[in-house]
């Protein structure tokens, strides 16, 4: 078993691999709660129909976005991987498990968008993952398997940084219960363009 | 959060890989639209319903090809990329984004292409994608993350090129008021020989 | 465009994956059709309806075969692949488009096996596939894309092999006037085996 | 055909990489079974209704957790893969078809977990893929296509805990009759930390 010696190199790699897929595939089936209605409408119908699957297309393109964001994190944080242990594969199905849930709960906000209940469903899951992520890349940092290419307050930034989503998440839904859901969800949204720029104002 | 020194190549790779899976899974994924009759079907029922399914199936062919083409121009551009920048990445995610999106625009004209408001709608998402390859491949080449293989003149013949085709998408919906569906469609699919022949004159 | 100086190693590299992973996700995709009953059955219309199942799950092993057997044949064929020119990325591109429509003909006799016009539609399709294939290898051998890995001898036998089973695949249509659907269907799947056996043989 | 010349290592990279991909995508595709309601629903029905839908999310994490098992054995078998023969190939096929197929025994077990039936098709179906990725390993280590980096010992235990998954399966299928289906799935569901303490035992 002893992964340390030999085939060290192949390892990493299928290690990135197999994330790099899974995060590809869940980011790309995410399309497929877009459907097309398939009764034979009629030209104003349709654009009626259209306009209805707006939500479903904001639903589509936050979580194609927060994805995103977590899959750059990913590719960011194992930059400098050298070796893989028990532990980080452990971590790491975990994550790719929540990451290739985020179909389900981007459907269910697609439907269900002006619901609480579906908004919770939605902003739990996807935190799962985006506390997951930097758990397992702080794994690989404290246990040697990145090669040192980060000083403490390098490591500390890219942490507070990465739990950033996640947490503001969370806190949004303690507005549940006075604010309209679309409000909750523009506060998810505005995390792009923050992510954004806190990552130049660091750099 | 150097990504210039220390494990660039496999930043590098990494970007490269997630890329050619979301745009392998897309161009998969379209063939999820061809959907077979579940009914009890009699044997002229079957082949009058797959006689309907054709329009699904020229919908199929003519993404393919446009998927297809953008892949070849991200492979083409490419070749020579050393570095990645955040920039790059962003906008290479937001190239991923429209490139996951196209099965339900192809969905869409499989069931009502002769629409104008789906044709619309298709030729906008596929522009969309056919706008941000070579937006992001002029970053590429102007930030210096690719190696300088090409001359000024072969980069502007390329970027001409590459426009190409979501320009002529876009100036083909000026004919949807005048002109049946099916011609604007036929409009599109003679880009893909046009491309073929193009990319042997310049060669 | 230089595609063969600088990069070249990247682009047949990228050139494999993309193949690879279309391959992957159609021959994954066989599964999607495999649906399960919704409605609320009792445990002998349960037993029942996994029994009307059957048919689909032979659909899917044969498609799975065919597909495993081509790529293995793609496999083989470009392990000494140097080098990718725009023919032979136009050829593997038609290739592809062929693969990922599999799961499409697939469906159609999981749920139509017993109608001549789904085994031929079936049938047809496959064969596009498989004619393709060593079309697009032969291109590679003959443009000295490939390393010369092999023998004129070798060659002949390795292109011979991979027609025979679109080959037997297109004659057994032959049969569907005189014969019950199953019994072509069998020929198909005879040819798994001797295609094992063959590869033993000449080896 | 010679695949021990030339080659060797594109061969070993492609048939890692294939099968990195068709695990990642069956591992994906587990989500899709997750579907939302599409009816109108009021608050309290959607509540119900997400309730009902726990037990699918419980066969997801089963079969995400089994399918995760099994890539690890996959990825830790393989390491010292130095090359691949015609036999390798088709076993690894075989193994790939049966990972493939999860996402429709999973969907059965999500759907009708409370029947004998469902439970032992499922158990069934997942022992194959566990008794078929040792099966290819030992082909592997008998054949000298991997490199000698395990004792005889070292083989034994990798042997013996690969085989215990689908062992305990298939035994716990003689509970059916007596104890209630929920039971047995839990039997199932206690390998995974079992799995991950023997893991950490031996090493």
């Amino acid at each position: 078993m002893d992964i340390e010696r030999g085939g060290t190199s192949r390892g990493v790699e299928r290690f990135m691999f197999f994330s790099d897929a899974v995060f590809a595939i869940a980011i790309t089936l995410l399309v497929i709660d877009l459907r097309v209605p398939t009764l034979e409408l009629t030209d104003a119908e349709l654009a009626d129909s259209l306009r209805g699957i707006a939500r479903r297309v904001f639903a589509y393109v936050l979580s194609f976005a927060v994805v995103g964001i977590y899959w750059h994190a990913h590719w960011r944080g194992f930059l400098a991987l050298r070796r893989v242990d028990a532990r980080l594969m452990t971590l790491n199905l975990l994550l790719l498990g929540t990451i290739a849930f985020i179909p389900f709960p981007t459907a269910l906000i697609g439907e269900y968008g002006d619901r609480p209940l579906a908004v919770a469903v939605y902003a739990v899951s996807l935190s799962l993952a985006g506390v997951l992520g930097p758990l397992t890349w702080l794994h690989a940092e404290r246990s040697g398997l990145n090669a040192p290419a980060m000083s403490v307050a390098q490591a500390r930034v890219a942490a507070i940084r990465a739990f950033a989503l996640p947490a503001v998440m969370l806190a949004s839904l303690a507005l549940l219960p006075f604010a309209p859901t679309s409000l909750v969800e523009m506060v998810w949204f505005s995390m792009v363009p923050i992510q954004i720029v806190l990552s130049r104002v660091y750099r």
